[in-house]
């Protein structure tokens, strides 16, 4: 297989329009600290990468950013925030000032964007409606802090089996149709192959999201699910997914920014990390090129 | 609790029109031989059996007919038809016949529905919308059996974490959207709480269902997930649907059968039958009473 990627693929990078290119998300080498994980993607000429709080607290804020800037590494997000379901009040209003905390660290990262999880079931109710709109107005008080920091709220569908615990917001439309109610500038959508490929009207919300797609993550489903659900995704091209149509939907509808791997799996997490990286590069070249 | 099911709950049973009453699925009891659930049914005044179709081989398919009706049992599903989407057409052809033979099953035991799980991504693709036509196909070959045995299929939506490997079509919609293209005499959705509850849709998907809903099956979604996530099911009210309200919403919509408690879930069935028999008529009548 070619590892240049510009001479096999779809042809939607490049100079002719398409993705600006791959980015690396810290969660496909979990095992790496931040520095580590930027010296990967500049053995590799990956030239962006998607951090993660954790990572990102672990080496220090500015030295963080200090690294990527310093590689020259753009930041095509900053995962995560979100969890904004709580029945407790003040477990609601924690969860708001997190939030906010880490768009401030998404403004000094220089992320294109704070991706969103927002949160599962309320505790001790069984109306997805009520947790919607509890999704619907956290998002409403994050919003001028997001404005105010240019920062870019990236507001992601996780697939229907996270539903209970993790996100409400089970299709891309459920995403867009919350997107949509603020400015384009402060509110976006996460688009994440693996949460969204299954849907029937995939196509049409792709192209319903032109001018709101914020991030675009790529990772592939892989059978059998392992016991933690979680960790059952897989390189680009190792599952069911149709992951260049899905591209050439999403670069069909403006997107013009990186493809973000992400891959949560643990077999990966114990390869050794520049096998990841060369792998991770290969496929993308061979689904972008 | 109470288990008389008349003092409290919905309404959505007795005189004033509702549900017929509770059914009781076979794989909630998959350890018992088909005469054996069949008492279970009587011990525990369950009107009707949801019947799978190894079971009643097991029993044979003469002698399971005639212990349903001998008991006064309603059968008010045969599961199941469906894995239509080969690449091989020897393989389809294969699967053709074989739910030809359910057919004349359902048709045997005086079933309500055969219930159709209609396979997962053809092997060899990721093209989502190549499975779809090659159900929609399969279903319109299988069609005039249905019509000739007067054997009502039940398309079924599957949880989307099913979609690579079990079935294509995810939402109620999906499911709702092939039916139509079938007289409805032969061809219904079944309606499953556990596999569509998580979709924003689900309110106007099953109001537009109208006519068309062949069955209806209720167990909850439970966390977190086992290792085998076809077994994570749990009793009506362990977990986090909104089993009432779907209730109400499927009964609003002009359906009238049964409702099918169908678990898969491991430590359900290494509990004592009797004692699953009573909590699921006590959980429905909580539920519908």
């Amino acid at each position: 297989m070619k590892r240049d990627g510009h001479e096999e693929g779809m042809g939607v990078t490049g100079d002719g329009g398409g993705l600006r290119g791959l980015s690396l998300n810290q969660a496909t080498v979990r095992n790496l600290a931040l520095d580590q994980a930027v010296g990967l993607c500049l053995r590799h000429d990956i030239p962006a990468m998607g951090l993660w709080r954790d990572k990102v607290a672990g080496h220090g804020l500015a030295r963080s950013a200090a690294a990527v800037r310093g590689a020259g590494l753009h930041v095509s997000s900053l995962c995560r925030g979100g969890f904004f379901t709580h029945a407790d009040p003040d477990a609601r209003a924690a969860a708001l000032a997190d939030n906010r905390a880490a768009v401030e660290e998404a403004a000094e990262l220089g992320a294109d964007v704070l991706a969103l999880v927002c949160g599962g079931m309320v505790p001790g109710s069984r109306d997805l409606g009520l947790a919607r709109r509890m999704v619907a107005d956290a998002l409403a008080e994050l919003v001028p802090t997001a404005e105010r920091l240019g920062v870019q709220l990236g507001v992601e569908a996780l697939h229907p089996m996270f539903c209970a615990d993790r996100c409400v917001l089970s299709r891309l439309g459920d995403a867009l149709d919350l997107a949509l109610q603020f400015p384009p500038a402060a509110v976006g959508v996460v688009v994440d192959a693996y949460h969204v490929w299954w849907d029937s009207q995939l196509a049409a919300e792709i192209a319903r999201a032109r001018g709101r797609i914020a991030a675009f993550q790529l990772a592939d489903w892989i059978l059998p699910l392992p016991a933690d659900v979680l960790l059952g995704r897989g390189h680009l091209g190792d599952g069911h997914i149709d992951l260049a149509g899905i591209t050439a939907q999403v670069v069909a509808a403006g997107y013009r920014g990186y493809a973000e791997v992400e891959i949560f799996n643990q077999e990966i997490w114990d390869a050794p990390p520049d096998d990841t990286a060369a792998t991770v590069r290969q496929r993308f070249a061979q689904l972008a090129g």
